[in-house]
């Protein structure tokens, strides 16, 4: 078994590491000292801890802290594993230290071994600490990491995810919007609206939540490096802050920018918590959406009705020929999920304290997996449910005409008293509104005459035009 | 001007105090300190101040620290304040010092002034910290006043009121034992229930509620009296602690004990979080019930129409004769301000550091105040709605004979892939079940006779024994 | 007793109400239905609703759908409600309908009363529903009497109480930039800060706040007038809508604006959320400095005695001379409260079904307690402790100059694992890094003269340029 | 690539499913329709449905529903899953069908697939309905299997965990009895403790956590296995519901129960809810513990220093000889992922409507993780951090000696006034309290001897008898 430990050594000694692994002896300690969850950090985060440290080394060379053999060599090194390699290399849990900094160090550690091997021959070696993070300190580099795989997650996977959801719903508004049936307020019936002014009401509820994103991306794309251990900058040279971001936007394409405080960047994730605020948001109103739609599915026979969700599979082992509205109640359950790790984001709020809060590891890992459930929700609400939605006209029509409160165009002819009188009435006897106001004696006492009752009643009129 | 206030001092110096205030110069400082909510302190919880104050008073006179004079002119004064006088003397905002100390050293001044009014003359005065607070610590005393309050009200209101609740429903299910309707699972059509089996599992659900405060309720009423500052017990006399919770026990009626630890005791509200968090899930089953009998109540033509939930009051401004479930959704707003008051009293864990908690107060007040929700919420439901509950029962039987899904009894007869066949089928033709059943030939075929078919779908067969 | 009552009646019949009430019987019938909280609407939300009233009087007139006389009787009637009259003649309790039609309808027929009475002698009736109420639904005038509430309490209330914190804190910063302190990370010492760096941290985190509340605005200041029943506009004349919240924002002198989509606004409170969840983020901001500021204050001899915070009350019943860091207890409470309560607001979600939520007036409530409590907070916090806070500036000096982390600078002369063994030289032997420095013989051996080392563990060059 | 795959059926038609897989047509169509975490259930979760389809088969056994060929092989089946096999033929994400349906169906088919396989040649086939879910529906079976997953959880690996760590606070709090060092109340200095009373209050915290489990367990043990489809066990024979669980109970050794109410445990999964609530509880009581122990251990030289931690790995990239309190970070992080999971599992509540919850595999997934992280962390405390701290007794004296309010005890002396006046001199001055008091001249004039004033100021003589 000699042969598959190496021993590594660091500032409080020796440690056995397996002979293969990138990583050195911090790393190791770590997945000694944290056995709890299983979990590593997600693929994105740790792409995100190498764009940072590729950045670093970009502006360390430029700023005359590295050389540019080392340099480069933490550069390549970062590519490899921006491009998605030696990800089997970062093998420390998610709760770990709350400053995240056994997870800097094992990038510093799998970059420092990788630079270091491909300058064999040169003499020349690359220290984790030293070389690979100069200029840098934990307490910058893992915010950053964080907000960089965060802002990236919106962006490019969140916001497209949500646009395609609002285009089918769009779609759907389009397709539905002569389809005239009963709104109910209170769950009680009211009068009609068309099923394609509800799903153009969804369709706007997603893309209010893509504003959402857009109205907290400043704070989140804000970054602490360059405040290195307290936010002061310490063993920084002048302009490294501005610079590293600088090249951190341009390698990312994304609209990171430097803290505008350091000493709040540094101290406070609350930008974190703030778009953690706008994905329960939109949590929220996807279990409103997919709670319309399986109610108006709801049935066959003893439900609404009013539209058919695709059939996707069996729906009961006992039940024969039931199929339920599964993807509703997968994209509930997801919305529930994202809320509760919205909470473990807030609240990590007050792990903070002076200038560091030592509970990053555990919101980045919420918020990673709250985005990556909402993108994924919305690809298969559009593509397996929404799109293949369908009307069921005839009966939304039906239910339209039935509902008492069609009686509210009245109120402008004979008020609203005597127009509850036949309401009442209808219901009571169940009558239709317009019976109802003929036997209360409107017609012939003159209120209305039966052509301008008819108009008044019909439907189609009363659904205004707003789209 | 001048008549109207009055000089007090206190450690600190002198301070102005109205002159008609019983309280004196540490009150009147908190209540220019904390211009915050402009909610005052429960007065439940005042009066739980004024039975520990009472308590005290009797075991220090019993254990020699009081003389008989003070003790009884003190314990006089406690009963004017429970039995509900003077409460506009504790002006003090929720939002003060965190352990409570102002509202303490508040009861202590007013009692201190009651009780040297009722020995005038006599030359005896009895001072707020020596003689009032004698042998305690706001430390103690707010939060034992805590658990006593919140004690008398779980026990004295609220199992009452959900008992009355329980009972309320309980008939209900007695009444509604025969009316067979459709059950639903993933709202989609499933096999009968009785609409007093559901009854009866609302009624259960209440009851398991009662459990869940049961359950919780010696950590409740476990109390710290007797710590005085930390814990240790400085400045009481050996046999305080015991004595003085024995005491408040016989006073209050409840089973109020003292902590086993008392170092836990001074440090944490636990016991709070605790039944915080039973009462959350009470919330959430209310928020089920309400939903539950809110959607069997839609219509009335456009929804489901199982019952009719009794008309209390005209339910739009503009749609004429429209009649609302009003008190589910009072019920369940109420029960959406418990679960937000529970997080606030979870969260207020995080407000101890060492020897004490510091979110006392905020605590008390959303415990209080949840308590009173659910407690009035539970006989507004009872009273004005379950009572008055009626069912539609032609409807309830025509849809549970509608469900395709009362195919299942066939399952054991010709196996679940036939009846899904016949169920399809069904849905798809708009046939009865039977129909379909012959339509797909399996009586022809001998699979079944068309007698033991109509045993077989015969809804009232498939409601099983369970009450 | 006769003379005390009068009868009104409404759709449902005849209800007794008190002679000298103002308003009908829809208000009573609520005020029996509804004893539940013993709390009432807010009063600038009674404020709100006498605004939504006055606007749409004046839109009806212009668009033909009431006569000027009714018209201005209303709007009259109005102007009292918003100057703060009348309040008590509304009486009905949050808990109550969801769509707070109740509290709709009592503002209706207290108009009704106001105005009919300013017209007595002509002849002319103000009827609630048919006048007061033209071409509005309780589904569009009470969320939208909320959205100007809140509005109103961000831009005029909220947003300038928090920018006198922030200026508070910021002249702190200016005061204290040249105290310099032991940088605390994971609460164990590391590199210095000065204290102004700090408290400009804290005036940072406080202004992203009001950022955060400028990013939600836009969609809290939009309101769903002119959707009426279910947001097709039914029962309002063409143009009614944009035209009554224009007269809105104009009257209000807030950025008020039109829904973009009437469904969306009818049926989702989704901006109300939004803007909890900001207030959220605001609280947990709140948190931290407070517990900063605490800790920084502990003491004054076993704590870390950086600041005196200032002596407002005597704080312990028992021990003497104790004082306190009250404001910061208060404030965390508030905080405390203020995120439960947005757990209420958010959860409220779940209570809309297709065109309306039925958890408004509880949103309204707790979004409106907790704007007034983070108001509050932030001006008692700038003058009852930010103001009056001093420094102890010699010994955060010591306890700067006592961090073993001043060894950082060295990093770069003698590289990461050579200053380790410094630091933990230091502390294990209780030595100062200096000390340290030369016992282990980094000045004899040539890494460094003393003078450049005396120059590198100098504090005052570790605190960096930012402010 | 035609070989890699083989043709499944189920009532919709025909499926495409991996050759080698276990599992049939509508696992893999629950596959296909939900990509969306990437989570399959729990291992114990899966080994949970193994364990009720094994006591159903034998009670279908007893009451003649199966053969004895056909139980005998499905039990050896889930034997075998119960054993720890097959579990990668469990492939269905954890956000999929709200009733967990597909997860029942995963099951029936992977353990008709083996038992089918074990009868080969025998002409019996064993079909996933009609066998292996014989007399069960997804809406039995899956929440059983929760309830059994997670009762086991607590019992066999929560609480024997959380006993662990109560006797490493416990040792401690014994090792410690003699260690006086400063209360904090409000964080301010307090009358003294023994960091002995400290431990064992943490002690008693975790032991009251373990009591809280106990109280929840009967209802979390209460299986609604036996209602079927909707709670009136429609397909059961008679006595089923009892016997199998009374064979679940005896297979696992767990205190397993039948639901009191069919109907109640049928739709509502209270139970969960309340057990989340308690291990929210506890989650809030490890923050408090480690929240205490690090700032116990804060330093080692500008924070209170009166504990030290283990040193288990270097604490910065950049702060050389750094070293943080990692245990309790991650403890905290662990906490406030509980607590947030705790939001997810009561809010999935509100995912329930009349005979089913659809929120259950969310809840499953949310609770096990929540057992599993109070359960690892408990015991990484105890192994790597409480059980090697140490005591700064030196320091712990000495800064319970500078405590002012070491005063309290001469309140029964000289009175609450005088004392306060002693406390502030000496704070003021920098004197120890017994200098103060007699420079005030207390023992001049008589009020105490300088003898009793020593023994009264003795810090040991402070710390009560309470352990």
């Amino acid at each position: 078994m000699t042969e598959e430990f190496r021993v590594e050594h660091d500032t409080m000694g020796e440690v056995r590491v397996p002979a293969k692994a990138l990583y050195r002896a911090q790393t190791q300690r770590a997945v000694e000292n944290f056995p709890i969850s299983g979990t590593t950090l997600e693929r994105a985060h740790i792409a995100a801890l190498a764009q940072v440290k590729k950045a670093a080394a970009r502006a360390n060379e430029e700023l005359g802290v590295l050389d540019t053999d080392r340099s480069s060599a933490i550069q390549a090194a970062a590519d490899e594993i921006i491009g998605g390699d030696h990800h089997e290399h970062f093998p420390i849990d998610v709760f770990q230290t709350g400053s995240g900094t056994s997870s800097n160090m094992n990038t510093n550690e799998v970059l420092a071994t990788l630079a270091s091997r491909s300058l064999e021959g040169t003499g020349i070696e690359v220290h984790p600490n030293d070389h690979v993070n100069a200029s840098q300190s934990s307490n910058d580099v893992f915010p950053t990491s964080v907000h960089v795989a965060v802002t990236s997650a919106l962006v490019n996977d969140l916001k497209p995810a949500m646009d395609h959801l609002a285009s089918a719903l769009e779609d759907k508004a389009a397709e539905f919007e002569h389809i005239v049936k009963a709104g109910r307020t209170h769950l009680m019936d009211a009068t009609p609206v068309t099923l394609g002014q509800e799903f153009g009401g969804y369709a706007a509820q997603v893309r209010y939540g893509i504003e959402r994103i857009d109205a907290a991306l400043p704070r989140v794309a804000e970054v602490p490096q360059g405040g290195t251990a307290v936010g002061t900058g310490i063993n920084t040279p002048a302009g490294f802050s501005s610079r590293v971001v600088e090249l951190l936007a341009e390698q990312t394409g994304l609209p990171i920018t430097e803290a505008r405080n350091h000493f709040e960047a540094q101290a406070n994730r609350d930008g974190l918590v703030e778009v953690s605020g706008q994905l329960r948001t939109i949590a929220y109103s996807y279990m409103k959406i997919n709670n319309d739609l399986r109610w108006m599915g709801s049935g066959p026979n003893t439900g609404l009705g009013e539209i058919h969700i695709p059939d996707l599979q069996p729906g009961s082992s006992i039940m024969p020929g039931k199929v339920n509205p599964v993807i509703c109640e997968a994209a509930i359950q997801a919305s529930a999920q994202v809320i509760g790790n919205d909470t473990t984001v807030a609240l990590s709020s007050t792990n903070g304290a002076f200038e560091l809060n030592v509970g990053i590891p555990v919101m980045a890992s919420n918020l990673l997996e709250s985005i990556r459930l909402i993108t994924n929700v919305s690809r298969v609400m559009a593509d397996k449910m929404i799109r293949g939605l369908t009307a069921n006209e005839e009966r939304a029509r039906f239910l339209a005409e039935a509902s008492p409160s069609i009686v509210t165009p009245l109120n402008k002819v004979i008020g609203y008293e005597a127009a509850a009188k036949i309401a009442k009435h209808a219901v009571a006897n169940k009558m239709t509104v317009k019976e109802a106001t003929i036997a209360l004696g409107f017609v012939e006492n003159g209120s209305i005459t039966e052509q301008d009752l008819d108009k008044a009643l019909d439907v189609t009129t009363m659904i205004g035009d707003y789209r």
